[in-house]
């Protein structure tokens, strides 16, 4: 997607070679007009499928998650990390293992919010070795009903996410695949 | 608002006196459609206002405050709970303590998104005691922006959030609140 590639070329900064901030448009601050544009092309690339619910995590999913949702006109759940008195303690559970926190955290959905009918759109930011877009999956699957495919703002194409989610059977849609960054420059894969 | 009053008797789950879950709706699984209502709602009760930000936090004002961006028509931006590597560092900070989780928590926005010249708007989906809404208050006076009011979903009449968020000089506009709950029933101030 044009847009969305000029605006990390713009106002992405590239930390090394791994880390791209991207938090004045997409994780921070967030630029809605944007995320209304990236809405509507998720909506494109998966059009035709059937889709009852939108899957993402917190926090920094949900905002494309929501928007997304406008265009599919279903609702949206999103996993929690942080689980106050109020969570329903019913709930389906995965791990997940974060590269960037270098911790192991549990997400969990309430059993109430997915049904065996749900065919399942997941949504989610970044793209990276996969870990939280397959615990997703998971609970879908615990769940008994259907991953469609998963929405990805941004792919970081040279870690191993999308090989491990194909393997698994999950369509990813990529917004913006990168090949590499060095240099503090941006590469994308197409 | 008696489109979410309806929808508060309907799905909204009472615990105790104090308690009000909403996890069907708002904070777990999402309507969408009721959002935009809410988001339209928002901009109907500060039209005339300069406003240039919304601010919220994560996670689960994220999804109200980005719909009603829409409306306002500027960007959202959302004071994070959770520092992962990846944050900033140079960030306006506030103490939060929860009532919910028994916790003091901090609360950080960098500074490079919230300016001087910033008229902002504070979005969250509860006003119970106010602790959050004071966290977001202090960050935008710490920027020297100006907070034009606080735009609330759910405001629990019966705690002191608004009466402290008043005494600052914070307008707060709140779409449902409510005066007490008792034997599992929601009983409205208005």
């Amino acid at each position: 997607m044009q847009l969305l590639k000029d605006r990390i070329l713009l106002d992405g900064k590239v930390v090394g070679t791994e880390i791209l901030m991207v938090d004045s448009f997409l994780n921070h601050q967030i630029d809605v007009e944007l995320l209304n544009e990236m809405g509507k092309e998720f909506k494109s690339r998966f059009d035709g499928e059937e889709i009852t619910k939108i899957l993402t995590i917190e926090a920094s999913g949900i905002a494309i998650a929501i928007i997304a949702a406008q265009y599919f006109k279903v609702p949206v759940v999103f996993a929690k990390k942080h689980v106050g008195t109020n969570m329903d303690k019913n709930a389906y559970e995965a791990k997940v293992f974060s590269f960037t926190k270098n911790t192991l955290y549990k997400i969990r959905v309430s059993k109430k919010y997915i049904s065996p009918t749900d065919k399942v759109l997941i949504i989610d930011d970044f793209l990276a070795n996969g870990m939280a877009l397959i615990g997703l999956s998971k609970i879908v699957v615990q769940a008994g009903a259907k991953v469609v495919g998963a929405g990805i703002v941004i792919e970081k194409s040279f870690q191993k996410g999308r090989e491990l989610a194909e393997s698994q059977g999950i369509r990813v849609e990529s917004l913006a695949r990168i090949e590499k960054m060095e240099d503090g420059k941006v590469i994308f894969k197409d």
